[in-house]
C-alpha cells in the first residue's frame, strides 16, 4: 500500500490568502514520511480532482483528505463528500477517505486556545 | 483601562458551522482573565458592530480583534480594516486594534503541523 495525505484548503484567487497554506504544506512535507499534497476545493489550482488524478497515476492506493477548515458547513457536509464519492468512482484503485475538518480536532482546539491565551496574556 | 478580546469568525447561516467557534469561545472564556467576545464578520449575529457597541457601553477602553481565519485575503486586508476604522470613529472612547489572523501566528502553524503529523502518523 502506498499512502498519501491531501491537505484541502478552501481556495481563493488571492495569492496572499494562499501563501500561509503553501508555507504550512512545505513545512509539513519536511516532517512527514507520508507524501503530502496541498489541494484547493475551488477557485484555484491545484484542484482536488487534479490532485487525486495525479496520485492515482503515481500508483498511490490510499489517500486521506484533511480539510483545513475551522468548521464543517455546507461545503464539507454536502458538496465535498459528493465530490469525493465521484472521485472514488473515477479512480477505483485509489481509496479516498474524507476526514473531519482540522478545526474539529480536539488537539487543534487546544492549540488554538493556547495561542489565544498567550496573545491575551501579553496585556495582563 | 478595561480591556477585552474579540474573536472574529467569518460567519455563516449554518449553525453547524458556528458551533466549533462557540465551543472555542466558551472554553477560552473559562481560561482568560480578559473578557472575551465572539463576533462574526458577516451573515450572522452577533456582528462586530454590535459587539463593539456593547463593549463601549460597558465602559471597555481597549479591545483587540483576533480574526479566526487561516489567512488574510481581501476581507482581512481591505473590508475589515475599513470597518474597524469606522467603528473606532463611532466609539472614540474605545481603542480598537485589529490583529493578524490567528493562522499567521507561528505558534498556530506549529500546532497545526503537529495535529497533521499526528494524524498522518496513525497510519505509519
Amino acid at each position: 500500500m502506498q499512502d498519501a495525505l491531501i491537505l484541502m484548503a478552501h481556495g481563493s484567487s488571492d495569492p496572499h490568502w494562499r501563501a500561509p497554506f503553501e508555507r504550512l504544506a512545505e513545512r509539513l512535507s519536511e516532517r512527514l514520511s507520508t507524501p503530502l499534497r496541498l489541494a484547493y476545493m475551488e477557485i484555484c489550482a491545484p484542484s482536488l480532482e487534479a490532485t487525486v488524478a495525479a496520485l492515482a497515476a503515481e500508483g498511490v492506493n490510499r489517500a486521506e483528505i484533511l480539510p483545513l477548515f475551522f468548521a464543517a458547513g455546507r461545503h464539507l457536509r454536502q458538496d465535498v463528500p459528493a465530490q469525493v464519492e465521484a472521485l472514488g468512482e473515477a479512480h477505483p484503485e485509489l481509496q479516498l477517505t474524507l476526514l473531519p475538518p482540522v478545526g474539529e480536532h480536539p488537539a487543534f482546539v487546544e492549540a488554538l486556545a493556547a495561542v489565544v491565551a498567550e496573545r491575551a496574556g501579553e496585556h495582563d
